[in-house]
Order: C-alpha cells, then sequence, then structure tokens
C-alpha cells in the first residue's frame, strides 16, 4: 500500500498552500520539500483564493492565528472546497484560549476538511465543544493509552463520521481514522517531544501524500503519520550514536524524511488496523 | 546554587508563553524545550492574556515589534503581573529606532518585569531614556569592560533599583544583578556573535528558570546566563572539532542545553559576585 | 576581482536591514552573518524609514507580503535611495498572484533597486508585466538553458537597461548582468533546491556585498551568486559525505558561507561573461 502512495508523490510532486504559524514555518517548508512536495506560504486574503488555486493542497494551522489571517484561512479553505483541493487542518492550541476554540470550531462548520490532524486534546476538545489543553501540548487526561485504546477508536470513527474528515488524532500512540476503518500507529519516540515543530510537519506532510493519493486520504494519512513517527526514530538513533542533542535531532528528522523510501517505510512501520 | 535551580526546572517544566519576534522564535521555541520548559506563541491581542493565565511566565520581546504587536504585550505584561508570573522583557534594538525606544520605555512604565535582559546598549539605552544602538548590536561605546567593570557593575544596581527588575546586560562580560548583588559571568565566547538568536534564546531560558524558582529570580537568571555561555563554548568547540561554521554552531548550542546537567553546569561556570 | 569584494564585506561588516517574507528570515539573518553581514529585521510603518537610515543596505522580499508590509516596503526604500543605500528585490513568487505582481511592479516603479533577485519565472513576469509561476518556483518554460543561452543574456541586459539595476536571473544557469555585460555562471547543484530559502538568502548576501562594494554591484552581486552556488556544492557534497539529507545540507551551506575565502571562491568559480 505505501509503495504506491510514495510513488504518486514523486510522480506528482504536490504543490501545498500553507497557511501556518511562523514558529514552525520553515520547518514545514523543509519537511514539505523533504517528503516529495513543494511549499508556498501565502496569508494575505487578498491572494490566499488565487495562490490556492494553483496549488493541489492547503494546510490550515492556527499555532499563531490572528484576526488578520483567521479570515484568510477561511478564504482559501471555501475556494480549495470549491476545487476539490484536499484541505488539512491542524487545530493547534484548540482548548487554549476561546479565540482558538471558537476559530477552530468555525473552519470545522464552514469548510470541508480532507484530514484533521492534532493531538488528542485538541482533538477532543473539537469533538466536545470545549476542553482543556497544557498550551500546545496534550492534556495527558486525553491521551489515547493501551488501556483506553477501544474507547479511543470509537471515539476517532464517530468524530471522523460527524466532521466527514479523516482525524488523526496522534500521541504516544496514534489514531488515523474514517468513519469505518482506524490504523492504530505504534512508530514514533517521546524525544520528539522535544523539538517543536512535529505535528506541525506532520500535518504539511499529510497534506502533500494526500493532495497525490486523492481517492486513499485515509491510506496517505497513516501513511503519513507512520512515516513522520519511523523518521523520528531514525532520527533518534542517529542523534544519540552521534553524541547530539535536540537540535542534531531536528536536523535528522529532516534528513530522514528526505532519504525515506517505501523499502524502509515497508520494514518500520508498526500499524494494525480496528 | 545551580544545583536547585535545575533540579526545579526539571520537576516543574515551566509553560513560557512568548510574544517575541519571527526571526529567531523557531530558535526560542526549540531552546526552551531543550533547557527544560515547553513554549507558547500567541500574539492576537483577543487571546494573550487568556494564553498567559494558564503559561508560568511570559516573555516579551520587541525584535520585530508592530502596532498590533505592542498592544498584545502591553495586555499580557499586565495580566501575567496580575497573576505574579513573571515576566521577562528583552527589548531588542531599543535606541534603534523611536519605535523601538518609546515601545520599550512606555513597556517598563506599564509593566513590573521579573528580569530585564539585553545589550549593553539597549539597557543603557533604557537606563538614559535615549541611546544610540548599532541596529541590533551593541555598540562598542557601552559595553562592560574589565577596565569599566566597577561603574558598569554600579550601572547595572541602579538601573535595577530604579526598575525592580534584576538587570541582565549581557556582553563580552555578562554583568546579572539586582540593588544588592551583581554576578559578573565570563562564560561564552566572540562566535556566539555570528549566530542570530543567541540573546533571545537567553531571554526565553531565563523565563524559564525564573518560572522555576520563583522565590530566586536573580541565582535563577544568573545561571541561565552562564548556561547559555556555557554552552555557547561547548557548541563552538564541537563545531571547530568537526570542522563546521556557524551552522554548526546553531544546532550545537541547541544541543548543548539539552545535556546540560547541574555537575557540567557547576565545572563549567566562571561567575563572581560584587 | 573577488578577493577585493571580499575584503571589502570583512572591512565594513554592513548591516542590512531586510523587509522579509517569515519562512526563510532565520536563515536569512544566519546567512548573512556567516557571509561577513549583519542584519536587522523590521517591518513596521512606523520605523522602517528610522532603521534602514542606521543600516549600509535593504533588501525587500515579498515571499509573504501583506498590506501592512507592502506600504513599509515602499518607505523603506524610498529612504534607502535617498540616503544612497542599494536596495536588493526578491519578487518571490511574481506571477502567482495579482497581488505579487502587483506589488513587486509597483515597487519596480515607484524605488530605485541595486539588484533584483529573482528566478526566471519571477523576471520574465516582472519583464512582460504578466506571467505563469508555479508557485515560488520557476516554470521549465522561462529557464535559461545552453539552448537559449544567447536570448537570455540579451533578456537580461534590456531588462537591466530598463530598470538600471543589474539583474540576477538565477536557475541552473545563473545570469547576472547590466546593460553592457553579462556573467554567465555555473555553479550550484539540482539538490539546493530541496531546501527552502536559497533564493532569499542570496538576495540577502548580495545586499551585504554590493553594499561594502557600492561602485562595483554587477561584480558583487555575480560574486555573491557564484558563492553561493559554491557554497551550494560544498555543502552537497559533504552532506552526502555524512550519509545525511536536506536537514544536513541546509546546515552545512551556512557553514560553507561561513568558511568561505577568496582562495575557494577563486578555484570553485565557473563563471564567463558575455
Amino acid at each position: 500500500m505505501f509503495e504506491e502512495i510514495l510513488q504518486n508523490v514523486a510522480a506528482k510532486a504536490p504543490l501545498v498552500h500553507c497557511i501556518t504559524n511562523y514558529v514552525t514555518v520553515n520547518d514545514c517548508a523543509n519537511i514539505l520539500l523533504a517528503c516529495g512536495g513543494s511549499p508556498i506560504m501565502a496569508d494575505d486574503e487578498n491572494e490566499v483564493e488565487e495562490i490556492t488555486s494553483i496549488c493541489n493542497a492547503l494546510v490550515l494551522n492556527i499555532g499563531t492565528l490572528n484576526t488578520r489571517t483567521i479570515e484568510s484561512m477561511r478564504r482559501a479553505g471555501l475556494r480549495a472546497n470549491a476545487l476539490g483541493h484536499p484541505v488539512v487542518f491542524d487545530p493547534v492550541g484548540a482548548g487554549a484560549s476561546a479565540l482558538r476554540t471558537g476559530t477552530a470550531q468555525s473552519l470545522l462548520r464552514d469548510v470541508r476538511f480532507c484530514v484533521v490532524r492534532g493531538n488528542s486534546s485538541e482533538i477532543r476538545t473539537l469533538a466536545r465543544g470545549a476542553g482543556t489543553t497544557r498550551g500546545v501540548d496534550a492534556d495527558a487526561a486525553d491521551a489515547a493509552t493501551e488501556q483506553t485504546l477501544d474507547d479511543a477508536v470509537l471515539f476517532v470513527k464517530t468524530f471522523s463520521r460527524q466532521t466527514g474528515a479523516v482525524v488523526a488524532m496522534t500521541g504516544a500512540i496514534d489514531l488515523v481514522g474514517d468513519a469505518e476503518t482506524c490504523y492504530i500507529i505504534r512508530n514514533g519516540c517521546p524525544e520528539m517531544g522535544k523539538i517543536t515543530g512535529t505535528g506541525c510537519m506532520l500535518t504539511a506532510v499529510t497534506a502533500a501524500w494526500c493532495a497525490a493519493n486523492p481517492d486513499h486520504p485515509l491510506d496517505a494519512a497513516a501513511a503519513a503519520v507512520a512515516a513522520m513517527g519511523l523518521c523520528g526514530e531514525l532520527a533518534h538513533a542517529r542523534a544519540q550514536a552521534a553524541g547530539g542533542g535536540t537540535g542534531t535531532l531536528r536536523m535528522a528528522l529532516i534528513d530522514a524524511m528526505s532519504r525515506l523510501d517505501a523499502e524502509t517505510l515497508n520494514r518500520g512501520i508498526r500499524i494494525e488496523s480496528r
């Protein structure tokens, strides 16, 4: 399955329009190039519709949202919907402020998302219309664990049914599901939480891979989640071997994505479905 | 002294709200994670009060200030003051434009700062209400040298008395003082000036460490300044050994912070007090 | 020729004011330091004239332009012109939206540029007043190739005559020309296209080197283009040798610039003129 997904990415080199936060935007651009796509960032409301029209996918990431860019996100989302481009949503920090929660819910109402990718607190906030989020990190109580896995799978499927989007709820265990099928992915390592932007980067990769595989958003999103986790593992191993720290980890993560092939992904992936 | 400071950081993992410039924001987020804290960046005036309320400290950095974010800084600062959170100020480029100097002075009037961290030109600009700053770098005439050290120590203590804040005036020799005590720190190396953001990163680390050590802002700030300098030394040695340049130095700096322990800090620190 | 250019940069350490996009701004700041200059980023319309006045050169880069910063670019450009500072223009994505094309053309009308640096699609868009740009990457049909080189040289000279600016049209083959002379530079490697910001970084380096060599903008720009290409080659070789990917390439590129000397540049440069 993943071989074809990667082949399609290589063949199509999807151009991804990102309206995203300024904290991790450089990492998002570099990982998009590393994963076989190409980035363009544009957030002025007077050009976002035109820019998204020449692209193959759209990322809306509310990490440093402001009044100016919220309207740009809405406009770009509607245009991408009209054109049939996949739109991937990253509700960074939903639950941490009324502005974030409200913006996330309003975007979810107005825009049809192909994938919603967030940590468990962000996703649960969207689902229940309110939530507690520890800043941009997930609250431990919201996380999917081995003990709560069946509930979490049900939750993901239900939220996918409500929104029509593939739901990617990532954490120590990643769940990626639609209304029928939920993948459980056990790649990644805790050290990834010590660098900023792994979530934002994953969202960008997801958009590129969904754009190249328009008929298989669930599989493309699951592949992106597994690939990002696997690249984190490879990067951590390399940083450890080199006696490096989190600076090396960040560089090695992008290195790993730029060198990833289907064989490595098939060998390293730890996935099941329920 | 530093052992306890680091233990408190590890135990509390302080969440730091940063309203900061877009040039070095990614480095600030990564060094916050590396030093034991956690970052959240948010600058819209409609959410900054709420965001800062769920955090443990606030950074105000005027490196790329604009009309929109100046008001956000003021609001966040006032809320953090009301909640008793430490607020750390980085007056980047104060003296380089009327907007920067005026904003810095108005923030200094309205917000009670735990620490003010800047280079000598920025700090002296704030103290005398005017100044000359060579862009965002310090003017040589303002720097603390071995010859002018007694005067500089007196200046730091006086400015601390006036503002109520710990004053961290960094350069070739770093001074960190309150009204009574001034630490003189001789860590760091000139090569750190060849990468952007070492000052901004230090400000972020200072905020995290002060948040975890609320009763000892002077010691926490001095430890942060010494740690950053020491990590710069370690990073430079590693970049040199690898035949690397300033790209490697930047990565190795974050590596060093992520691997720093109390033993390394105690062994490497060069500090005295007056 | 390049020896003197590098000596002037080292002697003058030009301070470069950048109004630039938030995607690659950190890389621009670090490469400016690496190439012997010093960066200051400031984009609020209430300070840009003052900031640019204390600098030696100005970069206007429309990569993430918005209504607020467009006016700042115009003001800073006019002030830099009045002061005789070199202004370097990077029309990122001109042709990709009406806002970008219109802004680029209006800046070209209002501000006198020392150098215009862009990919072939961006430059051709400016020259013909309309164009097709694949996002921020060049359209293959616009690129200078061995087959179309004479035409491309003529185009560069003509556009330089029309604008009064040195024109740096970069791609697989780089052309840097004024009305009389066009350098053809064959440094660089395709892998540079797999990291974001090589164009933006080159623009920043060009501004610093032109500021230090005010009487020789054509040679300074050609040296910057060749240096960036050569650093890319060196970085790629190092990344390959280390088994790294595009993360390593990005770091090694800044490393190479920070270690570049006239001997390496003279030995590595592949340049001719027509």
